[in-house]
């Protein structure tokens, strides 16, 4: 069974509104590469994980526990680019045309419509999830390799937005996602070493010098690279597997350590005047 | 951050192999009103919430943690229904047709193309779960009543599956899940009353007598209707809503309970003949 | 606006439940050539005319009117089909086992799932109705020439459906709107002959002989092959399209005509044990 | 069956064309939440009704038919937003670029690729509409409760899109809509109340003050919150329902009364330069 | 079997870069009516063909040889347009800021997300390719009559995108395929001038004056429109059928004739900072 | 530019028709991992490539070739297993009910509605191709991995539906497309060998004995699990990756060869009686 503790994985640094960015963020949330995939695919691959063998399934396990978080994470971090970016007084247009008009004309026009200006299980594009994303082959070689690409295009992809803003709150969450998602690789790049692979200087992919991302610096120094958080409340057999030389190129040692004591998440305000969503707008 | 420990939140009853069941049942994993569909709602509803009345967010947060354990409830319930419902030994045709020919007849024909005889992210009818069915409209009420309705159809298509298959495996899970999806309907029920509402006497919906289910019978003595497991490791508010009388015409107390002990997962074979999924099937 | 009158546009031929018809007769009503495509193609393209020649527009218009009580019949006759499908008392499994298991064997699992044993917005293969089958091309010649396919298409696939089963229910309701589509077949070949075609002896399409089929004879009888119903309550131009010797090989002169009387619709009875959906069921 | 008579149910209010705005109104079109999803699913659940209380059956089909116009309202609203938006000379690119290139900037582009400058049955964003979003429950409270949710997130999205844009097309259509989306919150709402429900002061949702929306004004003015069109040509029990006093805090005395008489249509002139869709355009 | 000489079917014309054209652009390779569309439902039309005339089979088999090309040939016009249209230096934001920022202003997101600047088959909207859109009924007329309706609508969407961009690079992909589906227009209405019909003045739709597109002109000198490639390397009774007057209201003789010599496709430098696609990104 | 001569790349085995075989074989044409996919993938893949390092893109060119031949030789296996599957004669049901209703009841029943009994681009459980599905991710490491999951999944796939039937037109295609996709596992392993990885034992994926099954037997004695046929008209890179030791377990040496002399495609009669799709069906 699954426990909380109040707390974000990562700091949320506060920057300007920004529609914009808050729309190409989603596709690190509800896109076919983001926290909503491989948190639902970990899980799938470790509730349906058959044999004895079962360092691979806490391996699974593990990873999708931290998953919850990213999903968490990024969901925050769409909300902080969204909150305060349009503010409007209910039938009253300016002289400079509608309150939200300004706001939306490079954002996703749902984060306007349907919700109170916050995150979606969309992609950039404004293509809802789908479980057709989640592969779970039911061969464990098959899924490893698989795993190994999705994480390596998480990151791919996470580079090339982090291209696409220079927007703080976003370059944080996005830094200190690609860490991360450098350290899955090596978790599964090292399950298939296990079994005989020999990478060589394959990893990291893409090809990429975190240092050159000051964001990702600090979470490089800090090890966050070779780590994996040990959620689990009970004994985990991750550390079978998750030890020893890292697989990538940049080295280092594989360990399993604490997650991070977490982060307070900003308590966003009301917005009476979007009818939404709290007490302020109920009928009392 | 989200935290786990082994133990699924009800047992898994052993009965027959039952494709056929296993492919109705994956309406409640990933049908529209299914527990992933309530995971995801309520995750996007409590990561987006807006404004300082907290303890509907920790309703939201709390009822979501449960519904992980749902999840992982029904893909464990659907594995155990799909082992062993068909052995086959790799190019060998016996004298009555291929080894998974009979097997399949009513099945899910991806339980046994995609993974390994294993549940998938997709409803009865083999639409895969969408992004676009999670509901987070941004107004508490709107949101609150729209969580009423989910509950209340979860339990009415969970009590017309059950009648689909007499399959013991399939009805301890689906008994189990009528009584908590019940609780739920009672916690944004009784969320409602705290503003003002008065429901006389429209819940439970759907009518139905819980006692006429075997499989309820032992959770409504239990008081489980009422309840509200508590899965946080540090303070919440939700005791501030899920308290006093019930507002089923069912009556009774709502409480915030511990969570179950923690029932074991049957630990599934690997099916090297499938090329699935464990170690026998590896190069080594 | 949009006025009703109770009254089915055909009769409902009463024969035996049957939930594989009900499942094969879906794509009749929600499939990408079925009469929610139909009727929401012609509401797009009437609502979207352009251009003072709107003899077309009426044309249009008056074919969509149509279409909406076909898609009532077709609801009704499902609905016909699944009903006293099966019975059930909750809880019970009787030595047969569950009461549904049987009926639903063929079936399409969500006409007892997700509702009341009643007709669904999905095709036979379960997949739900949507918005990119419907073409508006905003040409005039694009969008009759594709008309006079989708009408076409829509008798050739519901002369295959009839071939599936031999159930009365859904042989009537398909053998009335085999020559109604016919007709709509004629009303689209002839506005394109108005621009000069000569379709010599291609239609109708595809080359059937109606009286083969006992459920259409008495409707070529009473001329509704060559025959457009007006539900207009203010003029309309339609007849300067509509009329003059059918473009179909079988010749006849077009009409516009009086719609049918009206037939009643069965009154289906409340199923208080699978919860649905009438006053029985509820909390009083 | 279903009948017709030009007229819109209210006016188009002339302004500048606006495809930006245009985009955004296609949301309470064909967004989940929009006309044509409370059309068809009205449709849906009074065709499949059951049992012998046809008073809901009829308040049912009676929200039905106005959604039918509702549809064409906002079909039409979304042309005339269009209309003018963009004039080319084929082949021709002036000295500031492409005839179409600054009119599509912030347009959707399939309005000026699938058709001509017209409305297509998609969100905001862009997407089909799609069948699955009709919730059709089978059971009466489980249908109204979603109703009154259906409806209250109509008003809510619909205010949020009037913030989007001061365009007074879209504004008038809106202002219309949001105050008979009340009436509608305010007829499922009353049915729930004949249950014996008491939403003290929940209603309306969202908490807004009408009289702050210039263009709602002039409709509460008229009653028309608490009022019902009665489209049937025959005799109808709604009013055993929609009676008494509104379940709304705001109060007043529900009725039903005589639809609107009806607004002309604008007609929108052929495009030949863009092949649409006239006769001027066509092969003689 | 499918051969293959290096070489595409026309010249990509250079130009700026520009991701707005590329965005749009997309609806001719995965839009409905797109390429992918027209080469999948003549691939499956041709394979699914039945019966012994199999000059018409010829027909479709050879414009699905030609649709292979016209989607390499989009391909690669999308990345002409977007290749440069950004240049990016991991993890440095300039005083303009990011530098995508500008690039990806009225972009399709994804494709600086997903691929490396590069095609994707999805349209205009971002959309997804969908395997329901193609048809193929299973009766000749019908499928002649929608590949009519197919082409002619090709025709339709190609000319209103060139109106949205001045791009040369989009413009002479657009006029050269804007010829070849009046061509292929031209086939599937011979096919059915076979079975009789007299279009008289119908085509081509749209009704356009080809002249008027400087980047047609030269392909109609050449008699490209009413010439059909020849792409089999044994015989075909393709000229059975394409051969003759044409169709066409612009008369002219059909003609099968030997493809274009091919032209060479551009080579797209490797992006190492966008970590793609080639060996300079690798881990050597 | 592509070209064609007639000749399946293997031939079709004779066997009884059967519905059954042919719903769960459509899942290798259109499914997630299906040869469409395959297809499609390596066309964007080659297509959009960048950089010098051109014999990558002449490895997925090549295969790429192959894939639409793998396509045409499922779509007609498909055919064949449908074809003689119902015989109906319009409008008249036998003692024993309608013609087709024993035919389709373990069917896709869109195999005998949509078309004339022939191949969709769908999936096993009827779900629509979909263009989500490409992978492209622009990083030629990220995409090679990718390609070797994809190519091991599609044996995964291909094996556990050989399984699920033993007709021999079924297993005769799946024998010679699980050798083949073993071949491309190893083209595409091979090109991360030359990158430096050693993949020990780990191919192939699943850990299967080709000779268990009797229908592979023969190609690998063939030795088509190592060689690559060659479909250029015009030289090719190809074998600088495809050449040496192979990079299974198996061992064996790669080789560019020319492909299989090319089988005769079965031709199937007419339906008349189905409306499909020949000339005995038209207007004249």
């Amino acid at each position: 069974m699954y426990y909380f503790k109040e707390g974000l994985i990562n700091i949320i640094e506060p920057d300007q509104p920004d529609p914009a960015a808050a729309k190409v963020l989603q596709e690190a949330l509800g896109g076919q590469f983001g926290e909503m995939r491989t948190m639902m695919q970990y899980f799938f691959q470790s509730s349906n994980f058959r044999g004895k063998e079962r360092q691979y399934r806490d391996l699974l396990k593990g990873v999708f526990l931290e998953e919850i978080a990213h999903v968490e994470l990024v969901q925050t971090t769409i909300n902080q680019l969204l909150n305060g970016a349009g503010v409007s007084t209910p039938g009253n247009a300016g002289a400079d045309g509608a309150p939200l008009d300004e706001a939306v004309k490079h954002a996703n026009p749902h984060h306007f419509i349907v919700g109170a200006q916050s995150s979606l299980p969309v992609d950039a594009g404004g293509n809802p999830w789908n479980g057709s994303w989640v592969y779970n082959h039911g061969n464990l070689i098959a899924d490893m390799l698989n795993n190994v690409v999705l994480e390596s295009t998480g990151v791919l992809q996470k580079t090339r937005i982090y291209e696409m803003s220079s927007n703080k709150t976003l370059r944080e969450t996005l830094g200190f996602l690609i860490v991360r998602d450098n350290a899955h690789q090596n978790a599964f790049a090292k399950a298939l070493e296990t079994l005989g692979v020999d990478w060589a200087k394959l990893f990291p992919v893409p090809n990429y010098d975190l240092n050159k991302y000051p964001e990702c610096r600090k979470f490089v120094d800090m090890g966050y690279h070779n780590a994996q958080f040990n959620f689990r409340l009970d004994p985990t057999r991750i550390g079978e597997i998750f030890q020893g030389e890292s697989p990538s190129r940049n080295k280092g040692e594989l360990r399993v350590i604490d997650p991070p004591a977490g982060f307070p998440a900003p308590e966003f305000p009301e917005m009476p005047n979007e009818h939404s969503p709290g007490l302020t707008d109920m009928g009392r």
